[in-house]
Parts: structure tokens; sequence; C-alpha cells
């Protein structure tokens, strides 16, 4: 982490406060936009929002919303929002999409008000141990000790959020610094721009070398080496070489269609992943982790790779697509020819299915769109049919943690507000994060929001399968079953200011998804399925 | 904590694995609802709910619903209901209403998935540090290291969370030993029934002597010293001494109405609160603790009674109820005239005002409903009101995490099936856990919602006031407003599964709630003010 030392100063007579230093240290680091909720702790850095101009204020009526909407809002624009939390509980609503943006290495700045430093001993009702909740989801925690602290660790805090690869940085601020006046200026770090190391030399020559020699090759690719570049160079490798070319499972960003290669994401579950391996003599790591089972499951190995196969041509901090550029360089890789150009004949007729639902999408994407897609149902075979369709970027949960596609919407609506998005939404886990919908129509953000309604947290019956449940008892289908009552998703969707409607054919979603794209603001549809 | 030693043994052949060995040690321990939101590191516990018959699984849309509910359940039962969650970020969805349950001194058993302990290392994407989550919120924390070990630390946690004062106990529970087939009878230790240790007689003698002489005292009564018993002493310590009765300012639990004394709760804000204190020589705390300010503001103590008044009658461990009995005796206080009857003469018209909805609500309320109250807008004209209501118990946000309201009125219900529940509701803050609507719809349970509908957070546009900002600007206003678009209550209801309406008279309130008590299963009415 290397920073340019700069003089920051009040631009302003007669001072200001510990809150106006942040929100300007905050600024002029470049970090514009604020997802909040705050309370009463944060009330002189909500004054501060105003007194210091340039900030977008973006309120969510849950935590959940604002820290999945900096996720979402980091993989579209490569820099940080911030989120305006209140205190360990305020903080607490938002781990669960920390958790997914540290798992996409997402750069987020979140700012937590505290008590005043000398009422934190009295133990109020919401004292709470913030440090303790924020590390796990934190690269960097720091508490301010003065309303100078403020602004000095602002920049710390922004420096290491944005360092590559990506981290959420928490910044504790108790609230009597941040009604601190300050009369002097005061000097802070600013971080560089976000940059990645260049991976060495000698470390693509020897995949090169293993790779000339013939062995049977897989490249999987993540991370920032799922760009435009890195896959193009990819697809260059593996028409020289005949290296199979996968996504990791859940990538933070992809780039799909408009004649990008059709990248697979490697299967989800851990027998599939093996058996896509398994032949390989050499699995080359871009950007990606290695693999490993998303859950353990009895007699199934943790690592999916064969043993002693894997290498990393580049880790997720380096530039993996200059690695790729380099190594394709290398080997005398020619561009291969372009994929086929989107394919939009032959739309399916009747009832939804999960593929109809993917292949309807997919033809009707406009191009550049953004796809933040969360849940199995709809999400698999939308990736199956997308690789043919116009040039888009798909966001999908890297965590594991359930309500996440909702906000990362949200963020990547404000952070790209020239292009539509689309929010491919299984129902159960759009409701960990439902109020996302009031935020949409409040920003009129051009989110069309696509619900795959089958009332079932169908990922569990499977997994209920797995462990020979395959007739789930009363309980067992309660706590899988979303129905009695089913949700009523215009209702839902009305309640909060979205225009709602409810499809059961692949007529009516390819008639609803076509008005829907075409409309300013947000729009739900319910696809029954 | 004392324990009597049992002998817990599988009841039936073949063995039974580590869940169903967990779900056994809580049913004999008296833990026989569970609030669930499981994934896939659950399932075997899923299972176990089914093949170990006994336990009431109560599906939660969101963690904070269940520990919410849990909250509520153990308010009114007394004893501990189980959450099942999943993993670090399923937990951290319920924190928040942990920490409110932490600071009502709730007992809750809660039970967190883990990937198989063989598993953890390769960090896959759900891995994270539960203790450092689970600790800020927990009494008790424990992983599993063995299916053995599921079932005694069951017992173990049961007993912490039940030892008075009663606390939040979070049990680890690796997916592995849930899946380990045990083949031995397990040992276990068996809490014994809740108790309360007595006050020292010494204790009461010293504080009787210095009301005898004279002081100007003030009994201020919290916990468990709030129910029937604590309320009857303190008002015959109040009628022999003069010394002044608050309630604390958000007790868990109070008993209210049907003629018990009128206690006001010690006012919020900390001016108002040093002020009810300020004449005093002497504050008896009874169950509560010592009186802090919710907030620091510069220039305002964070200890609200005068310097070196305060003495401890009962902690909130203690026996408290019994401790104001042997006071009241030991000062040969007789018992007081009985309050008035319940007053339902005379009720407002016109346009609904936070004082008429307050008085309205008293006067609706059945014999023995329960009222869980969250939000100041009415939360406080209530109070004012009830005290002449019908005998009723009022549960209140103690720990400042909002979202508490709607979840622990759902946990009241199944807690005492034969009630009402009245969930008295600010809109700003039954945004946070929505999705308790869900469950109480599915779950049939016969609470009535009202929504005070102002539109705004109210309390944070009073703290940009205090904090000088009487005219807040453009950002401001934006994180304060619920306005644009404002909910459509309703919609959301019935978007759930539950009949809602929206009422903006007295009449009409009066004509609807008396309707939405009448009837079978929730009911949800928008208050507009």
């Amino acid at each position: 982490m290397t920073h340019a030392t700069t003089v920051w100063q009040a631009n302003r007579s007669g001072g200001l406060t510990g809150a106006e230093a942040l929100i300007e240290t905050s600024l002029a680091a470049g970090v514009d936009v604020c997802f909040a909720n705050p309370g009463t702790t944060e009330m002189p850095l909500v004054a501060a929002l105003d007194s210091v101009p340039g900030t977008r204020a973006v309120l969510g009526l849950f935590e959940g919303v604002c820290t999945g909407a900096a996720d979402g809002y980091a993989r579209i624009a490569d820099r940080p929002a911030m989120t305006l939390l209140h205190l360990g509980p305020g903080f607490a609503n938002g781990i669960a999409n920390l958790h997914n943006a540290r798992r996409a290495h997402s750069p987020v700045f979140n700012v937590v008000g505290d008590h005043a430093s000398w009422h934190l001993a009295f133990d109020a009702p919401l004292t709470s141990d913030i440090v303790s909740l924020a590390s796990p989801v934190s690269g960097w925690v720091g508490t301010a000790a003065s309303g100078v602290g403020l602004a000095q660790l602002t920049a710390r805090a922004i420096a290491a959020a944005t360092a590559a690869p990506g981290c959420g940085a928490t910044l504790i601020a108790p609230a009597d610094f941040q009604q601190e006046v300050l009369t002097a200026p005061v000097d802070v770090e600013l971080p560089h721009p976000r940059s990645r190391p260049e991976v060495a030399a000698d470390v693509i020559d020897a995949i090169a070398k293993r790779l000339r020699a013939g062995e049977r090759a897989v490249l999987l690719l993540g991370g920032a080496a799922l760009d435009e570049r890195g896959q193009r160079a990819a697809a260059r490798i593996a028409a020289a070489t005949g290296a199979v070319l996968y996504s990791e499972t859940f990538p933070a960003a992809a780039e799909r269609g408009g004649g990008l290669p059709d990248l697979d994401r490697l299967p989800y579950f851990p027998e599939k992943a093996i058996e896509a391996l398994a032949g390989a003599q050499l699995v080359v790591l871009a950007g990606a982790l290695e693999p490993v089972s998303y859950f353990g499951y009895e007699g199934v190995p943790s690592l999916l790779a064969p043993s002693g196969t894997v290498e990393v041509l580049s880790t997720p901090e380096e530039d993996g697509a200059l690695a790729l550029e380099v190594l394709a360089d290398a080997l005398g890789a020619p561009e291969p020819a372009p994929q086929p150009r989107p394919d939009d004949e032959g739309l399916p007729d009747g009832a939804l299915t999960p593929q109809s639902v993917g292949r309807i999408v997919s033809v009707l994407l406009p191009e550049q769109a953004i796809v933040s897609v969360e849940g199995g149902t709809c999400g698999y075979p939308f990736f199956t049919a997308s690789s043919r369709a116009a040039r888009h970027t798909a966001l999908t949960n890297t965590g594991g943690a359930i309500g996440q596609g909702l906000p990362a919407a949200v963020g990547a609506a404000i952070a790209a507000p020239d292009r539509k998005v689309v929010a491919l939404q299984s129902d159960g886990s759009a409701q960990y994060t439902i109020q996302s919908l009031w935020t949409m129509a409040r920003e009129q953000l051009p989110v069309v929001t696509l619900i795959a309604s089958n009332r079932a947290y169908n990922v569990l019956r499977t997994e209920l399968g797995r462990h020979g449940q395959s007739r789930p008892g009363p309980n067992a289908t309660a706590l899988t079953s979303l129905d009695g009552p089913a949700f009523d998703w215009p209702a839902l969707a009305r309640g909060y200011g979205v225009p709602g409607t409810r499809v059961e054919t692949c007529e009516a979603l390819r008639r609803e998804l076509g008005r829907a794209l075409a409309a300013d603001g947000p729009q739900l549809i319910e696809m029954a399925l």
C-alpha cells in the first residue's frame, strides 16, 4: 500500500468539524456516494453531507441494502462507496453483504458512528463491541481518537480498501470527534489510484513451458482477470493449446456475451466440478483461488483439482489480464475466430421454465446491461444461455450470504446510470433485503427485477435429498417451503412504489420484460415457475 | 449456575445422530420452540426436528425475525426458545435483535451450523469467524467437537442462557458432528429451573433505615421487579414513605393496567431524566441498572442520578420482587388504595394524533393483551394513557437496535397462544424486519399490527435539531424522510398474506381496531399521522 502525501486544507473560515473533515477527505479520495442508514450518533456526519457538498447520499431502509449496494457499486465503478451505519447493531445488519463484498474483493469504506468517547464507559443500551463485529468482514478497522484522526483515518481506510485486490475498511467515528471543531489545516495521505502489481516473467514462462509441452490444461479465470482483455487472451491460449477455460463459479463481475468467449462457470456441486477438472495435468489459476467444495460432504474431497496440478498464474491482487496476454503472446497464440453473433431466433413459448427464462432474458437483454444474478433456479440456465447475448456484465453472489442480488443491483445502477440493470433473483433470497425495492423507487433506478417464484428454498430441498431426506417430514417441509401463504410480489412491489406484475407464460414474460426494459425507473416482474 | 446430573439416553435402536442428540437434549431441557432460517449446514438438524418429535419449528424469512421472536418468546414464557441460523452471515443477520435480547436479559439458545470441521481450513465462500460475531451478543459461546459434544454443550448452553438474569448462549454445530451417529447413551447435565437469588437482609435493612429517616427517595424498578408483585410492593413503599416510583425507560416486559400502580417510565432525554431525579437524596434500584443517558450529549452528564444517591436493592439477577415485599413489610407499609378502574369514557374524535392513538389503543385493549411497543411516536403517548387500561404486558425495545417490535410480537404470540398481541410500531423501524408479517400469516398468529405512519425518522429530526440543524439540508432531509415514495402499508401486508387497511381518523381507528381484535389471525392497520 503506497500513498502520495497531500496537504488537505479546510476551505472555509471558522474551522470545520471532524465530520466535515471526514467528508472532505473522502471526497478528495474520490468517494462521492454514501449508502446510509444513520442514527443519532451519525447526525454530525449527516449534517456534514450538506455542509460539504459533493456526496450523493442514498438512504437504505435496512443496512444490508446499504452494504450490498456498496458492493455492487464497487464491482461496477471499481472504486469504493461509503456506507454510513449506526453503531454495532446497525453495522451488524450490514455484515452479511459485507461478507459477500469481502469475497468479491470489493473496496468498501464503512463509517460507523459510535457513542461519544467519554460516554462509552457507561454502557448505555446501544453500546456494543463494534471491533469484534467488524473484524470478520473488514481488512482494516480503525477507531478515531480525535477530529483530526477522523480525517487521517478516512484517508488510510480508503487506501486500505482500494489497495489491490480490495477489501472492506471500517472506520469507527465517536460522536464527540465528529462534532469537534478543527481550526488548523490537517495533512492526510491520499491513496494512489487503484493499481495491480504485474506478474513476474518467470512465473509466466514456467506455465508457458508446460503448456507448450502439451500438458492437458484447465485455465480457471477469476476476479479482475474476467474482464474483456483477460477473456480474449484466455481464448487465444485455449485455441493455441487446447486448454479448457472456466470462470470461477461465483465471479464478482464477469463480462459476458457480445462475441466474448463462451466461458462456462466451474460447476457448483463438488462431484461435477471434480469431474470437470479430472483429466487435467495442469490447472492454471488466473485471478481465481484454488477451487474448493462450497460445502463439505462426507466422502467428497474439499479440494476439487487433481492433487499437484494447481499453478498460480496470477493472484487476485495481481494484473491477471496482462499476465494472460503475456502468456498468450509467449505461446504465439493467434486471435481466435470471433464467437457467433447473439442468437435471437426461436424463442420458447408456453409455460415458464428456468430454461425458457434464461433464454428469454438473454435474448431481450439490451447492450451493456448489468445482470445481478442471485439464486440457482434461473441463475444457472441464464448463464448457459447468455454467452450469446448482447454484451453485458454479470454480478453473482460471491460469498453465499443471501440477500445480495437486489442491493447489488441498486449499487450497480448508481455506479452506471446509463446502463440498464436486470436483477434476476430467486424469491427466497429476495426476501432478506426486500427493502431494496424502495431505494430503487426513491432513486428511480432503471432496474428490472425478475423474481423466479417457485415458492420454496429449492436448494435446501436438494441438500435434504443429499442427506438422505428425499421425503422431508412436516418440519423440514415447513422450513423449506415459501407457500402458505405465497408472496404476492406485485403487491410487495407496489407497497414500495415499484410497478409490479406477474407472468405465467413465455409470451407474457417476453411482452412484460420488453415493456419493463423500455420504461423509466424500476419495474418488477414475478415469474411463476 | 447449578445443574442436576441426569442421564440422557437414546430412546431408539440403531443409534441417533449428533443433530438428534442436540434436539433431544434441548427438549429434555424444556426448549420446544425453534425459530429457524436454516441453510445447507443445518440440514441434519432440520431432519432431526422431524425424527425427534416435539419441537415447534417456525420459519422466519430473515434471521432478525427469528432472534427477535426468540427474545419476545423468552420475555413472555420466561424460558428460552432455540434459534437455528446459517453460519456466520446468517447469525450476523440476527445480531441486532440478539443485542436487544441481551439488554432484556432474555434467555435465548442459538444454534449455528458450521462447515464440517475437516472442511473449515479450506476457507470456502461461507467460512467466517462466527465466534467473533457471536461474542458481543452471547453470554456463552461454544463450539462442539463431536456428536456427543453437541448434546453436552446443548445442556450447558441452555443452563447458561437460563441462569439469572438470563443471556444469549450460542452453540456452533459443525455439520459433520450433526451427522455423526452416536451408538452409546450420553450423560448430560440438565439445568435447574430458572431461579433468582434472594437479596441479603442487611441490604434491605440499610435501605429501610434511610427511608424511615425520611430521605427523599426515588424507587427505580426494572427487569423482573416489574412484575405484579414487585409493582404492588413498590406502591406500598411509595404510599408509606412518599418515595417516587419510576420504571426503567425501556423495560423488557412490564405488567400494566388493570389497577396496577401508575408507574411512569424514567424520561428518555437526559435533561428530563435528570430533572426527574434531581430532588432525590436516595435513588433505589430494584432490578434496574443505574440510569445513564441513552446517548452522550455535550455538556450533559452521562449519569442521571445525583452523585452519591444510588443504592442497589436488587441486581437484575436477584429476586427484586421479593426484596421489595420484604422492604415494604419492614416499613410496615399497608396496601394502598386500589387504582381507579380502567377508563373507557370520552374517546377522542377527528384526525389521528399520537395522543388519540395512545388513548384509543388503551381503551380498546382486551384483558391480558400483550403490547409490543417500538418507536416513540405513539409509544410514549400509549404509556401515558395505558396505566388505566385493562391488565396487559408491555414489551419495549431494550437495546435500541430497531426492527424489534414485530419479531417480538411473533415470539410473544407463540409463547402465549391465548392472548391477543398488539404491535404498536413506528413505520421506519417496522421496515428492518418487515418479513415478520409473513410469519404472522403462516402461523396465523393473533397479532394486530398498528403502524404509526408519519413517513419520517422523526427521532432523527429531533436529534438533528439538538445538533443545531433545525433546518436540515437536502441530504439530511432525504436521510430522515420516508416519503418519496410513501409506503403502501396495506399492499405490503397483503403481499405477505396479512389483511391490511389504512385509517386517518379516530372513528376509523376505533372501528378497524375493534374489528381486527375480534378477527382470527393477523391484521395490520396503517394509522396515517
